[in-house]
């Protein structure tokens, strides 16, 4: 193939549909453009990776994009869809005197990733601009996957299992936490993740009951349960996954528990399906547990979103109700923690196809004995 | 000592000062309170780590700090000079709904640091105060570290130099970036840094060109000249390094830019002291790299505070002027790239005394030879 056809062939290739799917949003508020600033946001509309780019979409899916000169070669091989700028001064300056804007324009932007600086720098740079904010503009959009994103997930998901097979395959009483969160991370990154999608929890016995606990110095002993949450990013996308681990075999009491979170954690999966409302899938999961007497130990909400973002729209939460929408990726993730002695939570990541969720999670549910 | 005299002993010990410097700055702004929640704003000011809460103070340096239930052992344990309050809901109606900022305040917030939306949330839930956005409120309080605050930074920088040591100690060739991305990161975490300050930069030959480099699959041959930007988080605080790793004995050219760059850094850290601008800083070093013909190939600023952020204010660059204050952590890293060829940056993290600049980093700033 010539070069002009190659060039031809990648135009007519250019995925149209997430700039149109932008743009359709517009008249709703009440709007003529949108202005992304955010890396994720920027990332889910044009393709580009780096940290510093703003993106104008104009009625008709018209975009510019706009970058400074450490990206100009990236921005060049990365960003579908819109024309590349690159400037040496500050971005929101180059889209005011290129009149990127034009005159007069009702621009949308996403009120929850511009800070109250950013916006004032942009109404005193686009003075006849009016600015219209809207809190999760993109929430929608963004949450419905397609299979590409969901292969990348799926991709992430691997890797991450890969990973917790790998260090669970020699014993781990004498290790410390800290220890083996590093070589977590070491694996995750040297398998091709990008970066981690979180700092490692590896958290043992008391420990493992804080739901938010750190890798300690703590030396792993006979009888501690160990909870590890775990996730990387492949492409972009972000895996979660958490399991339990025991050092020796486990008693009673934490297969008990082990067994009720289980449940849960099977009943809510099993009932997660497009257009359901997140706090009643929040409750399929809390009535189990709440009728095995640990209602009062299971103090989080049961998941979120995944993607760009480890946490991304919808939460699934008692606190707040969304309709969950076909295509969203979320995790499932009850726990029981009884304080200062161990906490269980099992994490999977599911995707809402039409008739039920799929789940991308492959590793085994139970107790992993080290 | 028992329980009352150790309790009386601690609070004797508590550090009022940076409430009381915070507080200090209310007449300037016309506020009697501010609202501080980003959580680096707020480890700062109480020492709380976690990731969700706000610290309200109140002129006189009384101070209310708010999380919700995750945090709540780790609130009683690490809050220091604030009441700890621990709420199921949002954050922000546990300040209205307990009056926590009383009637008709004027209450300051980091106008940088809180988007459009979570100001539109404060406003609806408390809406009698008056909010009043300062951008960089904390910028000059912040930036002056005291010696706690710079064992830290050293803690953190004596960590990334001996990773350094230890990856550079065998051969580099054959191997890839990402490989070795991956070991700066497992030795960095084992070695007890609480997280990587940033991803690690391994960028050989002509991706050492590119400034924002990522590490790539690409195996490092002989004579690729390597650019490995890396820190690591110790206690809260960042370090940040650059040097260069020659796979082989470097060329004429390679040793000849890598001396115009050392003097550039040698020539601005000989320069720097408190009370300079922050663009003459910048200036002694590109004057250096200009005079050599390089002036075109150093496109960044020379450099940026470090904390406990990794880029803090103020940044050293020939784009903005700030006077640059006593007791400011900076880098200080000029470089010049060669497109498609090689690039050579060198870094250091200085902090400005009294009389000049105290060099924390002890590295050579020779090529090593791998």
């Amino acid at each position: 193939m010539d070069d002009i056809s190659a060039v031809e062939s990648k135009t007519r290739a250019k995925p149209p549909s997430r700039l149109d799917r932008l743009c359709a949003l517009f008249d709703e508020h009440d709007a003529d453009a949108a202005l992304l600033s955010s890396p994720s946001d920027v990332r889910w509309a044009c393709g580009f990776t780096g940290s510093n780019g703003l993106l104008l979409v104009r009625e008709g899916g018209v975009a510019h994009f706009i970058t400074d000169g450490r990206y100009q070669q990236q921005a060049a091989r990365e960003v579908e869809g819109a024309e590349v700028h690159v400037t040496r001064g500050e971005l929101i300056d180059y889209v005011a005197e290129q009149e990127l804007l034009q005159g007069g324009e009702r621009v949308l932007f996403q009120s929850g990733r511009v800070t109250v600086a950013r916006l004032e720098e942009w109404k005193e740079k686009a003075e006849q601009v009016e600015w219209n904010a809207v809190s999760g503009l993109m929430n929608d959009l963004v949450a419905k996957k397609d299979e590409s994103e969901i292969d990348k997930l799926i991709a992430a998901q691997r890797l991450t299992e890969d990973v917790f097979e790998h260090v669970t395959s020699s014993g781990w009483r004498g290790r410390t936490e800290r220890d083996l969160a590093a070589e977590i991370v070491y694996e995750h990154l040297r398998r091709g993740a990008d970066r981690m999608a979180f700092d490692p929890i590896v958290a043992g016995g008391g420990n493992g009951a804080l739901p938010h606990a750190r890798a300690t110095d703590r030396r792993l002993q006979q009888g501690d349960l160990v909870v590890v949450d775990i996730g990387g990013v492949v492409d972009g996308y972000a895996s979660d996954m958490t399991r339990v681990v025991a050092v020796g075999e486990p008693g009673e009491e934490v297969r008990a528990v082990h067994a009720v979170v289980r449940r849960a954690q099977e009943a809510a999966i099993e009932a997660a399906r497009p257009g359901m409302e997140s706090q009643a899938l929040d409750a399929v999961a809390r009535d189990v547990i709440e009728a095995a007497g640990y209602g009062e130990e299971f103090p989080h909400g049961l998941g979120h979103g995944l993607g760009l973002r480890t946490h991304e729209w919808p939460s699934v939460s008692y606190r707040r109700d969304y309709t969950l929408p076909e295509g969203a990726a979320l995790t499932i993730e009850p726990g029981v923690y009884l304080p200062g002695r161990f906490g269980v939570r099992i994490e999977d990541t599911v995707v809402l196809r039409e008739d039920g969720a799929e789940n991308l999670t492959q590793a085994p549910r139970e107790i992993v004995v080290c």
